[in-house]
């Protein structure tokens, strides 16, 4: 679950419940939130449901009372922190995610302003932060949430999505080749002289176009009418009419 | 970099600001902005630098032209879409990674309301999308940005280094699309009142190829030779001799 400690602004809450709702998250707690009627964010497209679920505490030690993982998260990595500071990976989303099987995890942001507080950390088995660019450590509350929920659902259904492509025959990508190369020579490309090196050359490149099937057949489409043309022109001209 | 096409929301320009300057992603490019004053926005917290040095197009060729690899994101996965669908892992991130190396790459995001569209896709070699759950697909335009940028800058040390080919930036791929393009029309493959459909096929042929910068250059030698005398045959025949 997401813990929002002393959030002010209610676009942030909203931004936040969107995140989870986006990431599968399902369980929203707030302490001390500064904003009246963070419930009607307009932020929070598609989890008006979460939100209005998300459960009020007064403080941090009654909305984590529940639950077996408690993991802060911070900007600031160097600090003399006495709570261990993990960065968002593999091996620290896995920690979380391990957790979760066996009881409730939660997952602390501070205030827009101050983030979380030291007080706050003693309730945290430990820290985790987004490694960012030293330039700007500090991110926005929703957009924070939003990479960490990432971060953890990562690799957890990693399938491929996209369907096998099925690449051209050689015999197909031949073809192309004796097509553009008839039309090289009617219009003047392929010299006198150089005809070997020309289609060689013609040929390399199409390989190396690594075509799939159905783009080598459209691409044998095009060619040839470029072709037929050409020809009907040099028929046509200057010999006839 | 990024490039935000059509964004509504000054807020959300701002949060991609921000995000941005979290992860260490420096150049932003807007096509058609809906939103005055975006560049005063607030939430742009530690990215005000980044949001003046912002760049306008008045389209997504213009704004993508110096680009080798063009990353479109989508929300949707499995609707019919002719383009490759990659989802955020190490694996895609990876490959934009070293699109980097020896190029620029740009990632697209569209407006808040409808995202990219068809005709946007066209300009994009593959596209990207977070993995998110299936109740409720639809990220904020910020949170979006703020997630792809985390995932691409995740175990950027454990990458294996590729070889060196400078792939072909997008300007020079529209250069020998508008070419084909026109021998097309001349030649009669491209059928009267089929105009808009049959452009963005020879697009998304072309930068299915991965062209290298090389190879970009002979092709479009060609094509423009191709086009030459298809015109000068046009022009001759019937009418004149």
């Amino acid at each position: 679950m997401v813990v929002l400690v002393r959030p002010r602004n209610p676009l942030n809450i909203g931004a936040a419940a969107r995140a989870m709702s986006n990431f599968g998250a399902r369980h929203l707690r707030l302490v001390n939130p500064y904003a009246a009627g963070f419930r009607e964010a307009r932020s929070a497209v598609g989890a008006s449901a979460l939100l209005n679920n998300a459960q009020e505490f007064d403080s941090v030690a009654e909305a984590v009372a529940d639950c077996s993982l408690v993991v802060g998260t911070t900007a600031v990595r160097n600090r003399a922190l006495q709570d261990p500071v993990r960065r968002l990976n593999d091996e620290s989303a896995s920690a979380i995610r391990t957790a979760l099987r066996s009881g409730r995890a939660a997952l602390l942001f501070g205030s827009e302003k101050i983030g979380l507080t030291n007080a706050d950390f003693t309730h945290c088995h430990w820290l985790l932060t987004i490694p960012t660019d030293e330039q700007n450590i500090s991110m926005n509350l929703g957009q924070a949430v939003a990479v960490c929920l990432f971060g953890l659902s990562r690799n957890v259904v990693d399938e491929a999505i996209s369907e096998q492509i099925e690449p051209a025959a050689s015999g197909e990508i031949e073809k192309i080749t004796q097509g553009l190369y008839e039309a090289l020579k009617i219009s003047g490309y392929v010299k006198p002289g150089n005809d070997a090196v020309s289609e060689k050359k013609v040929r390399r490149l199409m390989l190396r176009f690594n075509l799939q099937a159905m783009d080598a057949k459209v691409l044998l489409g095009m060619v040839r009418q470029i072709v037929w043309k050409l020809r009907q022109d040099a028929k046509g001209y200057p010999f006839t009419r």
